[in-house]
């Protein structure tokens, strides 16, 4: 059976892995991101990743990172502090390569192997948060690829600091990585469980990430008419915890129309590594050219 | 020449008028939109106003009008508060007649006669605000129709309350409806002559109102990275007054990226008007068949 390989590099963890053509993964790898160590660090740990993974015989690589994404180059990553990494320096083999957006990926991965559907958000919520905008049955990018920043509108105007210099950020609210913080820990899942305990500071926490998620989702509803919003990355294992007061939260956040449909995404966590798995064998159909050269940047920081 | 009989149903106004196939205006009229007479007297107002354009001999009528519409029927309007009113009873005459939404009509107008490009948000400010999604060169009504309802958004969560039962939306402190009536006026135009004139109360309902679209402008950008956000209405008639704080506050809403261009609406109020003509020119060219059955509805309360 032919396979790629496949890594999705995220803020905290590259999960890496041999995908066949039918969205099967073969192999599955977690590896930390040493992103406090710079994005020199970054990137050889990511090749490394990738040789380690060629060794298994793929057919061709397929790379999801973060931040605004051209086919030929990482441009750059406010998550990595990395500008205009050609993909070479991601992967040093003698395949096909192709580099894509993380988030598009993984929305590309939901619209093949997911939730499908014409009208969609997919919101993976992780260290960060970005969203996939299909609309028509097609992931939309924008006048210069940069749509899909609903991790930075402003949901309380003025409120809590934000990575991204402004304030009131939905991700400063409804992140993994700011769920986390704000209790103390150094990831969402301790949060979920105090939260089912009965923890006042992890549930105060909490309903405030989901009223912020509830007016991001109400604000794109009202925008976009979506028939369905699917939520990935790994808060979304919280289940039910998330997505139950987020539905009852997120009708009452709409008065005259009906809210869309919300749901976890069936990927799981796998959204990216299969987004990249796609990546790849696209790399893999147009082999000798890989890297197009003159397509529009995609993604964003 | 020929020229269809066009009339935009205002919340305050009915423009009404004749247009030729290439957007000129042969005939202009005004008439106050009888909304607090209720429903019934509106229709009678609208379909009287059809029959007096019809004396002139135009080939079709278009209508535009507010709330969910379909070819075939005014579906729902919360601002008339009527219900499943048939394109007939608007318009008794013997000659093709098409009825559209008053925001989508509007940009269709934009895109013939106006501002153009693929990736614009048109935002008509009237007695109410919602806006025309152009992706990719085309109107963009989401899955059911209700797309563009950028109006009710809620830029301050637990705000002023809306007409439409939520609090906080945009439409409370920036229609040009929520201007007047904030400041005690019955229109926004003395309102901005207060400005102006350095008044401090219409100065802090001014500024409000300018930070509440720079919240929603700043949300519509981050989400769907338009080129382009053109603003008509009644209030973009404040030209300066409104574009300059608007273009500094958005600038500042936005962290990683450029902002996009913002201008005011080179049709004026002129826009609906035109896209009824629009509507009438289509209903033209089906002679026969202007109520296509089956349409899914359009556009919003």
């Amino acid at each position: 059976m032919e396979y790629v390989a496949a890594i999705d590099v995220g803020g905290t963890t590259m999960k890496g892995g041999l995908v066949a053509r039918d969205g099967t993964i073969l192999r599955r790898e977690r590896r930390p991101t040493p992103r406090a160590e710079g994005p020199d660090r970054v990137i050889a740990a990511i090749s490394a990743f990738v040789s380690d993974l060629c060794r298994a015989g793929p057919v061709a690589v397929g790379l999801a990172v973060p931040g605004l994404v051209t086919d030929t180059h990482a441009v750059y990553s406010a998550a990595f502090g990395w500008r205009d990494v050609p993909v070479s320096a991601f992967a040093d083999v003698d395949l096909p390569v192709a580099l894509g957006h993380d988030v598009r990926a993984a929305g590309e991965a939901e619209l093949a192997y997911g939730a499908g559907g014409r009208d969609v958000l997919f919101v993976p919520i992780g260290t960060g948060i970005a969203g996939a905008v299909v609309l028509s049955g097609s992931l939309y990018g924008g006048a210069a690829g940069w749509a899909g920043q609903i991790g930075h509108i402003p949901v309380r105007p003025d409120g809590l600091p934000c990575g991204c210099g402004q304030r009131g950020c939905l991700a400063a609210y409804a992140s993994a990585g700011a769920v986390a913080a704000r209790c103390g820990e150094t990831s969402a899942e301790p949060v979920v469980r105090r939260v089912m305990e009965g923890d006042e500071a992890a549930v105060a926490v909490w309903a405030e990430a989901v009223e912020a998620l509830a007016l991001a989702l109400a604000t794109y509803t009202l925008l976009l008419d979506p028939a369905l919003i699917v939520i990935g990355g790994g808060l979304s294992l919280a289940g039910d915890a998330l997505l139950d007061p987020l539905r009852a939260r997120l009708r009452e956040r709409l008065a005259f129309r009906p809210a869309p449909a919300v749901r976890a995404s069936r990927l799981g966590t796998n959204a990216g590594l299969l987004g990249a798995g796609l990546l790849g064998w696209r790399a893999q159909e147009v082999t000798g050219s890989p890297h197009r050269p003159g397509a529009a940047p995609r993604g964003c920081p």
